[in-house]
């Protein structure tokens, strides 16, 4: 038979599959001796059971909840719902991912009225015991019920304005006595029933409520957000409460073993001195730098900093912890890996292999790939933060640089991004709910909270700059304003620019850099590319781009998008009258105009990249997307052609599709016009002898786009061979080149032999593959791809992460064909997913050569190979 | 060494893929003793062989051609450029399937002004050896070098003139020598050089010529629309020369065995005296009938009937035959297999089982399935006919009924055809260049022309109806007119009617009455039926449509669309307001109004096709499909939602999308809308449970369109499943039905083992299939494939004719994925391609159970179902 339920004691840290993460830490830190509250652990596969039985938990884990339940009143002493020595403990939730904030908790759970008589006996603290009842009705009735908090919070708030107080605290014994009697009768008008008092019926309400929460819609986007599959369930932890809440001699805090922004190695955290856990998270109070600890309660904190040393050593890594301090005695309540910025990320995997700690391979694990991201965007100049308007200062709660317009709640924040704007998220304090906002905004201001809030938290998680505690500045979400110390008032789109790394709040957009990779960072990036097989070329399209692309660590031009080049606007007239032109002979003398553009793009890109290779694709969109829609541009150029504007708009309406992502483009154009094909095969073979001629060492990657049969992909390959003959042996120089064609249709990959025959590469366009082969649109899905994530029918953006069951299976498919027929075909890929760490490992998995991703995304790709190639190498 | 040049007498009728059909007959006329002019045949392989090599014979080839020469010479006695004893050769293509004008031919080869000196001495006929010489220098032009034939053609009009004659024959022995050498200057001013009096270099031209003209661009598109590949190539054969305008005891003509219009078994044909065939094809001259030969030349008409029933007793089919006349010898120039009539083509398959001289199953390959349709499409009413008014008769060339606007010429036709005008294609004459207006149009009117011009010969071929040689009406081509002997004029775009069974002209659009199957074409069917083993559904919306099917045989319907049912003008408005609905409460109510008309209609098409099944598709198209464009029609929905203009335009926008083919459509509707899916399910199942109550036993087939991922198809299946068995519980019958989807993705094919778990069947939709496979749309791909296919890149339609290596693979694959987990999955496709027969075959090889078709499709599938098991058969 199964085992659902484990005691804390039966568990150990490599159980983070059957016991989530915290409840296999919880273990773990028992069986090396800290002080941990006992408790047992409903499994992973008990959630799983719950989801495959319609929602119930069957009676066979009921009963064995139950049974250690009764273990753990033995080993603690204590009695569930019994008055003279009663058993309280929490319910948390532990997936095998952390999930922060994801999910659902329940504290103080097992009293009621009779318990909490004889509690306040026992405790002789009558005040505490009715803090705790009243929390856990509104908790239980919020998390376990669903009924909105809000309606305690403003009872609350209503209670302490008629008491004459402000915070919590300040009420008095009585007050919470009878705020517990009304909280139970606004649970009663909410449920229509009264609050449950039968402890074992709280407890398996709240184990419940916990599974169900796995399924809500922010630990939905949470998962997509970072690949954590559906399947994995969470666990629930039920362990004995302790108590900081419990006077003046009581707290609770969290602190990480090292600066999870800085990666500096000293202990950094805070806590608050009378309070349970949740009043610290959610920055409802500013709590107490750790440091102040060690003034307060001295011995407490040499005990807390022995047990940090203890957990990085044991662990490896750098320990995010919660604590509790209960009538002086120190608990630890939970140890993880901690969450960190990519700075951090970066120092501490350097210094655990300085420190002599860890292997390379194993510091190059302990980076997120995506995380890098937030080194590679820029940060303010110095110049601008000299002559920057500081508007306040907050806590620099998440480095990097963001700046946009203000909003004041979520949806504006989407709605607005949605239309392009860059935005900054103004919140009083975030909560999980803001969570989709949060990841939308360019950065995160709030006016509450330290720096372990749920915005810095989770703002950190995210690469996101973020600005916390802000309590200089006054927030009125009514008329969605911000008031500074001065009295300058910002309104909803106002610009501001938040630095997180100084937590300095600046006037108007500020001018930003470009990061460089140096230091720790660079050290890190040399392990990665000693040990990665992938090579990692970029997608670029102008010298500019190339050039980062290149101090990035990129080998190559993955995708040159040669239509990029028609759009600046001394040359899209000339393009757009190619487009218009009625005979082959008009058409051939417009391209003879934009011929020495392209040549002398392509010789740029050539410099920049030389020696690596560079791949350019031949045309690529429908033509009707250069052409102007407005009427007086159309006019202009009608007037340019001698044509009526009539006349001009019906050859513009002619080209008009009903559906241009499958329409006339790619190599169909060439097929159509075989001119165009010609006059791109000549400026790339007269500019790769150009700059050879000038010593450098170019093979220009002539890439076929949209091919979807061998006789078409033949027909363009002779245009491209015969131009490029005729104008090589013109020019007495011996130049090479490759023909290959990109694989982004799915009769490419079934006819991949036929093809490999006549091709010295294929490169997979893993965008086109993914809209062909689910039969969707990138423009169309995202509407209603949302109801898909909502009701867990996908569980990640098929765009931007590989679907490996039918994409990958095709992509497969080709490769195989393809190598049947050549040996040597080179093989990568150039859409979306070459940035994407998960896609990447795939891509090594199925032995591409190189995958190509845009210039900022170079690094990711560069660590994501390095990963793939640990972990391929460690499943050997 | 491979052989490429066979004489006459090598070969026989089994070497058709070598020598063609021509070649192969002739060769097979000379070894059962007929009367055959002596020649060799240039095989397709070196046809091929000159493609491979840059359109270039090879000179082993040439080698060889000259060596056959040689034995043709030492055969007949003559030698080509031998004054004395001159050969001529005419050079005719014959590709493997007959190609009626779709290629080229040189006659009177050989000739020069030596050889027609001593030619004229031989024959002691200067006239009739001019008259050879000067068309050989016009065809050569043409033909061989490009020249226009209208270059000469006006001189000789502007000659004869000037003669003051109507007629070549009326020309004089004088006349035709300055004809010849004005021809000669005509040539040497197009050519730059003298027309060429070397009779090998004009052989070798000529058969390069015909080469060449494999690909031109009316034979490419003649190949695509009767699928005939490029890759057979086609056979060259010369052959000596004998003639029918050696004076008036010479002649040419055609004749069939049967009447290729009716199928009657009476000698039926044409020919001219003193004339060479081509003039009987292009219908220059009105030739006689046949029955007249009998009068004029007795003995020869006696000879001639031998040898047509020879043949058709050789060949055990109907003969279509060339013949000459040469000073009262009669030679048998071709043969083959006579095109027909579909009427004719079942009367004859019928007969010739009865006559005992072939099987059933033979009869069911003489008839090619496309001819069925048209014999199923209207012919004018009795009534309409009677009180029509007639302009003018001419010759019944092909029958059937066509009524549209007349245009002038093919382009014409063309054109307004695409904007979804039926047209009526009238011409003087019609040539090759006219096939692609031919197909497009509703009915062809010529106004000269026999009854085995090409316009005649092309019609039948096609099942278009036709009259031709109605010298009742005056055309004038500038001015676009034609003109009645009563002096009506009809202008452009005028409408007329057509009556191909009787040759009548009428004036406007007469009323047409639907056929039916009975008689000889019900016993063809029978016998068909009991031949195949694929079953045939049809696709139908309406009760009409199933009724139509049915009546045709149908034994199912394959594919309702449901949308289809929305758009009637009072449906609609409930559906729009449903679909522009903000709340769910609010769309239900809509779908609450649309239900019993969904139900209603369900119940109608059970009625109609109990006991067959019947497969519900639920809504597929993307809601804004369904909404309204027009200002007052918006205006008039807005006002009935107590909407403004403004806000319901915005809603209206929302649902736009960029490639709706890709986009919120199929079940991705129910995803988003589970309530739509509920009404459906309601309506089908209630209808099923009325009906079966009423004594019927229908088995309704639920199919949910466009899956791509398991997890989506099990979300619609449930809602399916649930709404179904509560209403099926309710109501205490115990109704059968099946959830199934249709297969139109390429990831449903990749995980159709996953789907066919839980879908009871599989119904390939082939149109979105082919669309995501290749990625280009219906709607924009027909623009740039024309440049597909004049390039030769593309041979078919791949939405008419399955893409076999591409689509094909993939149905093959979801099939066996399919069929491992689940044996009895019902497999069918509901695609264009289920009427389409060479994709019938396809089906049947893969082992489909089923294909769905339009409803006048249904014979066609049938009898191209039973084909296929035929040809199955014979190659097992």
């Amino acid at each position: 038979m199964a085992k659902y339920v484990y005691l804390f004691r039966e568990g150990n840290k490599n159980m983070k599959d059957l016991l989530g993460g915290k409840g296999a830490n919880l273990a773990e830190m028992i069986s090396i001796g800290l002080p941990v509250p006992q408790g047992f652990t409903v499994t992973t596969e008990a959630c799983n059971d719950y989801y495959a039985n319609q929602e119930v938990i069957r009676e066979e884990i009921k009963t064995e909840i139950i049974q250690q339940l009764k273990e753990l009143e033995r080993i603690t002493g204590k009695v569930l719902g019994n008055k003279e020595n009663p058993l309280l403990v929490s319910v948390r939730s532990g997936a095998r991912a952390s999930m922060p904030g994801m999910m659902d908790t329940v504290l103080n759970l097992g009293l009621n009225d009779e318990v909490a008589e004889g509690f306040s006996k026992i405790t002789n603290n009558k005040r505490f015991v009715y803090d705790s009842y009243r929390r856990f009705i509104q908790m239980f009735a919020d998390v376990v019920k669903g009924y909105p908090k809000s309606s305690f919070e403003r009872y609350l708030d209503d209670f302490k304005k008629k008491k004459g107080v402000s915070y919590d605290i300040e009420l008095t014994e009585d007050d919470m006595i009878v705020l517990t009697s009304d909280f139970k009768k606004i649970y009663k008008d909410l449920a229509g029933v009264d609050f449950p008092s039968d402890p074992i019926e709280q407890l398996i309400d709240a184990i419940t409520a916990v599974f169900r929460s796995w399924n809500n819609e922010r630990a939905i986007y949470y998962r997509r957000m970072n690949d954590i599959p559906a399947d994995w369930g969470t666990a629930v932890n039920v362990q004995e409460m302790v108590y900081g809440n419990r006077g003046e001699n009581s707290g609770t805090g969290v602190a990480f073993t090292r600066n999870p922004a800085t990666g500096e190695n000293e202990l950094y955290g805070e806590y608050l001195m009378n309070a349970q856990g949740e009043d610290v998270v959610a920055g409802i109070r500013t709590p107490e730098p750790i440091d102040k600890l060690k003034e307060e309660m001295p011995q407490v904190y040499q005990e807390f900093l022995q047990y940090a040393k203890v957990l990085e050593n044991h662990y490896k890594d750098m320990q995010d912890m919660e604590f509790t301090i209960e009538n002086g005695k120190l608990y630890m309540l939970q140890t993880r890996n901690g969450k960190r910025t990519a700075t951090a990320a970066i120092k501490i995997a350097v210094s655990l292999v300085q420190e002599g700690m860890i292997r390379e391979s194993e510091a190059l694990l302990k980076v997120e790939p995506k995380q890098l991201d937030a080194l590679l965007h820029p940060t303010f100049s110095e110049e601008a933060l000299k002559n920057g308007k500081v508007l306040a200062n907050g806590l620099a709660a998440s480095p990097g640089a963001g700046a946009g317009k203000i909003y004041f709640n979520a949806q504006d924040v989407i709605a607005h991004h949605k239309n392009g704007e860059k935005t900054i998220l103004v919140r009083l304090e975030t909560s999980p709910e803001d969570i989709e906002g949060m990841n939308h905004a360019e950065g995160i201001l709030t006016i509450r909270g330290g720096m372990t809030s749920h915005a810095a938290v989770v703002a950190r998680g995210m690469g996101r700059c973020c600005v916390s505690g802000c309590g200089d500045l006054v927030l009125d979400e009514i008329n969605k304003t911000i008031t500074t110390r001065e009295g300058i008032i910002l309104h909803e789109g106002d610009e501001i620019s938040l630095d997180g790394s100084t937590g300095k709040i600046y006037l108007g957009v500020l001018e930003s850099v470009a990061p460089s990779i140096s230091g720790d960072f660079k050290t890190f990036m040399d392990w990665a590319d000693q040990t990665r097989r992938l090579k990692i070329r970029c997608n670029a399209d102008t010298p500019k781009d190339a050039t980062i692309a290149r101090e990035f660590g990129a080998e190559g031009i993955g995708l040159v998008r040669t239509e990029h080049m028609f759009f600046e606007s001394e040359r899209i007239f000339n393009f757009r009258k190619m487009i218009v032109s009625e005979s082959k002979e008009e058409r051939e003398k417009m391209l003879e105009a934009i011929l020495p553009y392209q040549r002398s793009d392509f010789e740029a890109l050539f410099k920049v990249m030389a020696p690596y290779p560079v791949v350019i694709r031949y045309l690529d969109p429908p033509l009707h997307e250069f052409l102007p829609k407005e009427r007086n541009e159309i006019e202009a150029l009608a007037h340019s052609l001698n044509l009526t504007y009539e006349v001009l708009q019906k050859r513009i309406d002619a080209l008009k599709e009903f559906n241009p992502m499958m329409g006339h483009r790619g190599c169909r154009l060439a097929v159509t016009y075989p001119e165009i094909a010609k006059m791109q095969t000549q400026a790339v073979i007269e500019a790769a002898i150009q700059v050879n001629q000038n010593g450098l060492n170019v093979v220009p990657e002539i890439m076929i786009p949209l091919t979807c049969d061998i006789k078409e992909y033949k027909y363009v390959k002779d245009i491209v061979v015969k131009t490029a003959e005729v104008i090589i042996q013109n020019s007495g120089v011996d130049l090479k080149y490759q023909v290959g064609t990109m694989i982004e249709l799915p009769r490419a990959t079934i006819i991949a032999d036929e093809i490999a025959k006549d091709a010295e590469f294929f490169s997979f366009g893993s965008n086109d593959l993914t809209q062909m082969i689910y039969g969707f649109s990138r423009d169309d899905a995202g509407k209603f791809l949302e109801d898909y994530y909502k009701k867990g029918l996908f569980e990640s953006d098929p765009f931007a992460r590989i679907d490996e069951i039918g994409v990958g299976s095709m992509i497969k498919m080709a490769i195989e064909k393809g190598k049947s027929v050549r040996e040597n075909l080179e093989l990568g890929i150039c859409g979306e997913h070459g940035g994407d760490p998960a896609s990447i490992a795939f891509c090594n998995k199925i032995g591409l050569d190189y995958v190509s991703c845009s210039p900022f995304r170079v690094p990711v790709a560069r660590l994501a190979a390095a990963q793939a190639s640990i972990k391929a190498n460690q499943s050997k």
